[in-house]
C-alpha cells in the first residue's frame, strides 16, 4: 500500500470475520449471503463466528472473535442490535480495526431507546479506537481489497468510487455500472454513518491515486460544514457526481426512516453543487449514465449534437429528446450531404441531422457515414442510436459481424477525430431482440465506447457533462 | 364480420400477395421478413409474386399477381417505387382491394420526380378503387385478421389499437406492449399516409367494437381539421394516447425525411390535446405506460399515492419521484402505522409513506401490508416497487413462489378494495437478475396488474390518468 489514508486499513483487511454466519443461503442471513460474496471477491481469510456451529458452508467457525487463529482486520456485524456492544468488546481483543455493521434497528427506526443504543456504539467504539461503517448498511466492495458486499461482481479493479447511504443504491451503481463497463476502486454502502462519513470518503477518493471519477447517494450528515469542505475540494480535483435522496418533503420522511437523516433544502443542494462544480442528479440512472459518461469520454466539445440513427420514428423522436434536453441538432453543410448522399440508399432513409441511414448496419458504409458527420463544422459530439432489432434479414445472418465492425469503426472515429461519440442501445427484456441486445451492448462497452439505453439519456448526460466542462474551464482560467 | 366500417376489408384479407418476395432471410428484403410474418400470424394463404422463383421458402412462387389462383384482398409491396405502377395495373386486373407500400423513396426524399411518383400512385390508385397503407411503412398486424409486420408477435388479440407513422414506432408498441401483457385489435404503420390516413383509423377505431383504448403516433397530416374532428369524436368515447413526432424544430426536420410530413407546433398539439381529452405523451416509452394504465386499472381515484417498496435508497428517491411528477404522499394515519407495525419487523424498514417493507418478501405478511395502506383513508392509490434483486437468502431459495404468492394477493387486494394498484419491477438486462426479473414481470402481466419499469414511470402515468379521468368526469357533467 503507497497510500497513507487513515481510511485504507479498512479497505485492505488481512482478514474477515462474519458474525452472526449461519447455515445456508451462502452463509449469512444478508441479501447477497456474506461468505459467498467474499469467496466470490477473492478472499482468502474468512472467518464465520456462531457460537452454534463448527463449520459453515465449508469454512471452520469460531464461537467468538478471540477464538480465530490469523489477523482479522475487519468484521461484517450480522447479529441483532441488541448484541453488537458485547461483540465490539471481543473485537477489540481481537485487535480488530473496522466494523461494518449490516446489523440495522438503531435511530433508523424513530425509537428513543434504539437511538440510545446507537449513541453508546459509537462512542465506545471511539474509545476503542474501532472504525464503524454504518449501521443499517451493506459495507464494501472493493475488488483490489478482496471484499464484497454481494455476489458475482467483477473482481478486477477501475477507476471510479462510489459511496452510498442506501444498499440498494450501492449494489445498482456496482451492477448496472459493471455492465456498462464501469470498474471501481471502491464502493461503500455507509448506512446511518455514526463513525466513517461522506465527508471523509470524500475525502479518501479525492486523494486515492486509484480513483479518478467520483460519485455518492447522500441523503443527509450531522456536519453539512465538513461535508461541503470535503465536497469542494474533491470535486476541484476529480469529477464527482451527487444523488442526494430526499430533496421533496415525502423524500425526506423517508430519508429519516431510512438513515435517520435529515434531508435539507433542494435549493441548498442546488447551489451547492454550483458552487462546487459537483453535478447533481435524480436518480441512480442519471448516475451510472453521468459516470460512463466521465470514464468513457463523452464530454462533448460543444451544444451541437450530430445525430446517427436507424429508423424514421426513432430519428424524429429522438431529435425532439435531444433538443429537449438543452442540446442543438444543427443542419449539416452541404458538403457534408453530398458525402453522405454517396453513401446512403435515397429511399427509406434521412440525411439532414438527424441522420437516419442504414448505413448503420453495413460495415462498409458506416466509416464514412461517421466520418462526413464528425467532420461538419457544425458538429461537436455525436450520438449513434442502434440495436438489433432492425436489419435483420437486410443483410443476411451475420449481424453480430456487422455490428463488430460498426463498433470498431466507430471507436476508431472517435480516436480520429478526438470526438465525444455516445452509443445508445435500447433495453428491452424478454423482448424478442432482448439477448442480442444485451450482446451488443455487451461489445460496445468492452470496446470503450460509452453506453446509454435511449437518446434522452444519452443526450441529459452530454448536456451535464458539457456544463460541468464549461465551468470547469471557466474556473482554470486566471 | 359484423363491423361494416370501410377499412374492414384491408383487415381481414382472403389472401395476401408479397410482390418482391426473395429467397432466403424469411422470404423478403422486408426487415421482418414479410413471408415468414404472415406464418407466424397464421395466415393461411400466402402468395410470393417473384418472376425469377417458382418457390420461396416452401410457398409457390407466381411471376404476376394475375397468376395467383386463389382470391388477394392485400398486397405487401416490396419492389423498388419505380415498378409500384405497373404493379398497381395487375392487382386492379386481380381484383385486389389494398396495397401496403413497404416500398419507400417518394416525397420523404425531397426529390420532385419522387414527390411527382407519389402524386400518381394516390391518383391512380383512387381511380381504381383501390386502398394504399403508406407508402414507406410497416403496413399491418391484425391477430384476428392473420396478417402481421413481424415476426413473433402474439396471435391473440386484445382491445388495444395503435396506429402510427412510423414502423419502428409500431412495433415498439406491438413488441414492449405484449411483454406486459397487451393485446391488439389493429396495429396500422402507414407512413406517408398518402390514402388511408390518421384521421380515417381514429374513426375506425371509434366504432370498432373489438377496439376500448387507442393510441396514435403522428407526425403530420395533410388536413389537420379532418384530423382534429376525428381526434374530438374518438377521445369523446375511448380513451386515446397521442404522441406528436417533430413537436421542435430539429424533430420537425426529422419528419420531412421520414414522412414528408410538415409538423406544426407544440403549443398547438397541447391546445387540442386539452380540448379533446387526448392524452398527450412524449416518446414511446410513455405510451406504451399510458395504454398498460388503461388497459389494466392504474386509473387512481385521486392524487394521493402510497408507495410500498422494498429497499431504503429506493424508498427515499420513489417518493421524491411520485411528488416530482405531482402526486402526493401523504403521512399514514396513526391506526395505519399500528396495523403496519404489527407485521412489519423494525429493522431495515420504514412505515410512513413510503412504506419500506420486507413484507414484500414474505406471503404472510403482504396481505395485512397491502390491506393496512389501502384502508387508509387518506390514500386513493398505491404502486408497489418490488423485483428480485434483493431478498435472495432471506427467505429460502422459493423465491418464485414468493412472489408468485404476493402478486396473488395485491390482485386480490385490488378487487376488494376497488384501488389502482400499479406494480413496479426494474429492468436491467445482462445484469445478475435480469432472467428472473423478466420472469417476475410475465408474473405481473400475467395476472393482470399494470407493470411499469421504474417509480417515476409508474407515478407519471398515473398523474396523466388521473388528469384524464378528472376532465373526462366533469365533462359528463350536466
Amino acid at each position: 500500500m503507497t497510500h497513507p489514508h487513515p481510511l485504507d486499513p479498512i479497505f485492505f483487511p488481512r482478514g474477515v470475520a462474519v458474525v452472526g454466519a449461519s447455515r445456508g443461503s451462502g452463509g449469512a442471513r444478508g441479501p447477497g449471503g456474506w461468505l459467498q460474496s467474499l469467496k466470490d471477491a477473492g478472499q482468502p481469510n474468512i472467518y464465520p463466528v456462531n457460537p452454534r456451529a463448527d463449520e459453515i458452508d465449508g469454512l471452520p467457525a469460531y464461537a467468538r472473535l478471540t477464538d480465530i487463529p490469523g489477523p482479522v482486520d475487519h468484521v461484517i456485524s450480522a447479529i441483532p442490535a441488541a448484541y453488537v456492544l458485547d461483540m465490539l468488546e471481543d473485537a477489540s481483543a481481537k485487535g480488530v480495526r473496522s466494523i461494518h455493521l449490516f446489523t440495522a434497528g438503531f435511530a433508523e427506526t424513530g425509537i428513543a431507546d434504539r437511538l440510545e443504543l446507537q449513541h453508546q456504539l459509537k462512542s465506545r467504539a471511539n474509545e476503542l479506537g474501532i472504525r464503524l461503517i454504518g449501521p443499517n448498511c451493506m459495507g464494501l466492495y472493493v475488488p483490489d481489497g478482496k471484499v464484497s458486499f454481494t455476489q458475482q461482481l467483477p473482481t478486477d479493479s477501475g477507476p471510479v468510487a462510489f459511496f452510498s447511504q442506501s444498499g440498494t443504491n450501492a449494489s445498482d451503481a456496482a451492477y448496472n455500472g459493471a455492465l456498462r463497463g464501469l470498474r471501481f476502486s471502491k464502493v461503500v454502502s455507509f448506512g446511518n454513518a455514526i463513525d466513517v462519513s461522506a465527508a471523509e470518503l470524500l475525502d479518501y477518493a479525492e486523494h486515492d491515486p486509484n480513483t479518478d471519477i467520483i460519485g455518492a447517494y447522500i441523503e443527509g450528515m450531522p456536519d453539512a460544514r465538513d461535508f461541503f469542505r470535503s465536497l469542494r475540494s474533491a470535486a476541484r480535483t476529480k469529477p464527482v457526481g451527487l444523488l442526494k435522496g430526499g430533496l421533496l418533503p415525502s423524500g425526506g420522511r423517508a430519508t429519516q426512516s431510512h438513515t435517520a437523516s435529515l434531508a435539507g433544502s433542494g435549493q441548498i443542494w442546488a447551489a451547492a453543487a454550483r458552487q462546487t462544480n459537483a453535478v447533481l442528479v435524480h436518480n441512480m440512472q442519471e448516475m451510472v449514465d453521468l459516470l460512463v459518461g466521465w470514464r468513457f469520454g463523452a464530454v462533448p466539445a460543444g451544444p451541437r449534437i450530430g445525430l446517427v440513427v436507424g429508423g424514421g420514428g426513432i430519428s424524429v423522436q429522438g431529435a425532439d429528446d435531444v433538443e429537449r434536453e438543452g442540446l442543438q441538432l444543427p443542419p449539416l453543410a452541404d458538403h457534408t450531404l453530398q458525402r453522405l448522399a454517396d453513401v446512403t440508399p435515397v429511399a427509406g432513409t434521412g440525411i439532414r441531422n438527424p441522420v437516419d441511414t442504414m448505413s448503420l448496419w453495413d460495415g462498409e458504409r458506416i466509416r464514412p457515414t461517421i466520418q462526413a458527420v464528425a467532420e461538419d463544422p457544425a458538429i461537436d459530439a455525436i450520438i449513434v442510436q442502434t440495436g438489433m432489432n432492425w436489419g435483420v434479414g437486410f443483410f443476411g445472418d451475420d449481424q453480430i459481424e456487422n455490428r463488430r465492425r460498426m463498433i470498431a469503426e466507430i471507436a476508431e472515429a472517435r480516436e480520429r477525430h478526438g470526438m465525444a461519440i455516445s452509443m445508445v442501445v435500447p433495453i428491452n427484456f424478454n423482448h424478442r431482440h432482448g439477448d442480442s441486445n444485451a450482446q451488443l451492448a455487451r461489445m460496445i462497452s468492452d470496446a470503450g465506447l460509452p453506453l446509454y439505453y435511449n437518446i434522452r439519456d444519452a443526450a441529459r448526460a452530454m448536456k451535464r457533462l458539457l456544463t460541468w466542462n464549461t465551468r470547469r474551464t471557466e474556473r482554470a482560467q486566471p
